[in-house]
């Protein structure tokens, strides 16, 4: 039997532009109706004009697909009330990558003194932020480390819809409880994996992404909320494109997940026995949190086997090779 | 001012066979007057025939240095009193990979059951034990669950001599002092860099090893035993030499370090300001606990900056385009 979802959203994906932005776009295109393409182009969305330009690219590049790109802006601490109203009726959200946040987390909030100004207008505009949680202190504990300064955001921006973006650990899972205005978005790949697919046989760059994947007890962290149909979780798939040469000769951080998202995911909601719960993971709960109305268009699963292939041009895909047992209609054979 | 050492010893090496073996073995001879290679070649070391050939094999490598290749027998649970006996005289020890023991340490040390023969008789001849102490658990914890494993052969064989080769963890650390008959050997990369070096950035393959390198804490834990001239740690490098295209390509654990290891480890004691304990890390501990009576052989560094190249052959070694202080009189120039 079918598996059809009505307007699948991913959350959190990365597009990039020209070329790569033409080649990978229809892969999320085709499998759902929106997505949140994050804005850390070259140069950065940063301001409105980049946004309706990146906006039309990625338009242009999803064809005659319905389907719409929410851009959030780059974060800049100069960001004044005036410029933020100005495009506020079509702007998203700002994603904010706190990269000088350090190990210490009294530090890292004192360091976010100079960027307070601007999420209260974001409050008051009833922005969503959109955060890369991670301190720059050791990789396996930069997300636990950065929950102190969401502790701090939420606190003092009670109505600010605070989002924490793919979370990887335990203490991300725990935290989204403590206050009203946090959510959270989770990608397949640290759903369903942990640090020993990267590094525990010979190293698989193809599942090497930031926040690096973690622990078993991390992941089933993860898993329980899904689980639980928690109501403020969204699917984000942090897919991100690079190619084979640039993961195996410079290290690149990324996960090509876009081909095989809804197969995947839907395999692991049937494993689990959750195949009910798989819409509002993947639409139902991002449009109520950020008050989306997407194109109304059905995706259809369908239980037929097939492979991913070992690349899609020059990029090889994660879970390469494997044999999954739903596929998309419509989806080009490989 | 020079730095004189006198019979350093390299305590696990790889050393590999046939060209790369020829290739590499001079690097180690050159810094080090004796080594215990590492029995884990194709076929394994482990029995007398084996053992006599790849002694002979290193010797022949290493050509006109003064140089003792140490093997240790490669374990197997079905070796016999008479014959270890009969290869008594001329064998090192034993290294044991426990490769099936699981991330439940109660069960580990049930599936020990079949290994224990060998070790009464391995305590009755006084032969060490070398292993490799990790789980088949999660990557970050595979050290940290196996001093259970440690713990139970320690208590049931007290008269064994049991080195932990290669620790990485505060639990490994913290473990030595609970046995008179434990042991310890550190590596050049466990005690200076953290998993950080490998995947904080982008992923650098250069330090990607086994056991992987963990966190800030545990290289301190490392870095502390150092500090406090513990007389029950041993340097021992694990430099294990893969071409770039098998790091890159297939994932290959291991660092190739033995070109830098004096000359790193030589900076390391000097900005700890502990020059006068070098020499008991790089050998007299080793000599003690093992009984060793290693050639005669001083190695002297000299205070002269150099740059490590970026290749040796089709290896890349750890720290490639590295300045360092300290160079290897007599060393060839790159």
């Amino acid at each position: 039997m079918n598996l059809t979802l009505n307007s699948p959203l991913d959350m959190h994906v990365h597009l990039r532009q020209d070329d790569m932005l033409r080649f990978v776009a229809p892969f999320t295109a085709q499998q759902f109706v929106g997505a949140v393409c994050m804005p850390n182009t070259l140069p950065p969305v940063d301001r409105a004009d980049r946004l309706d330009a990146y906006t039309a690219s990625i338009r242009k590049a999803v064809g005659d697909l319905s389907f719409d790109p929410y851009v959030p802006l780059f974060f800049r601490d100069d960001l004044t009330r005036e410029e933020l109203t100005a495009m506020r009726d079509r702007l998203f959200g700002v994603k904010l990558y706190p990269a000088g946040v350090t190990t210490n987390s009294d530090a890292g909030v004192a360091e976010l003194g100079k960027i307070e100004p601007v999420l209260d207008i974001l409050q008051d505009l009833d922005l969503p932020l959109l955060v890369h949680g991670e301190t720059n202190g050791y990789s396996h504990d930069r997300e636990r480390e950065f929950v102190a300064v969401y502790d701090h955001i939420a606190t003092t921006f009670p109505r600010l819809r605070l989002i924490m973006e793919h979370i990887s650990t335990v203490e991300a899972a725990e935290f989204l409880d403590k206050h009203d205005n946090v959510f959270a978005t989770i990608t397949l790949h640290h759903l369903c994996h942990t640090l020993d697919d990267v590094l525990g046989g010979p190293f698989n760059p193809f599942y090497f992404c930031k926040p690096i994947l973690k622990s078993p007890r991390d992941r089933d962290a993860l898993q329980s909320l899904v689980k639980a149909g928690h109501p403020k979780i969204m699917f984000g798939s942090d897919s991100a494109p690079h190619t084979e040469v640039a993961k195996r000769t410079e290290g690149a951080a990324g996960c090509f997940t876009a081909p095989v998202l809804l197969p995947c995911l839907a395999e692991f909601f049937e494993d689990h026995d959750l195949l009910d719960q798989l819409q509002a993971f993947v639409s139902d709960n991002a449009q109520r949190i950020y008050r989306l109305d997407p194109p109304r268009r059905d995706v259809v699963l369908e239980p037929r086997t097939w492979t991913v292939p070992p690349r899609y041009g020059s990029i090889v895909p994660m879970n390469a090779g494997a044999h999954l047992r739903w596929k998309v209609q419509n989806a080009p054979e490989e």
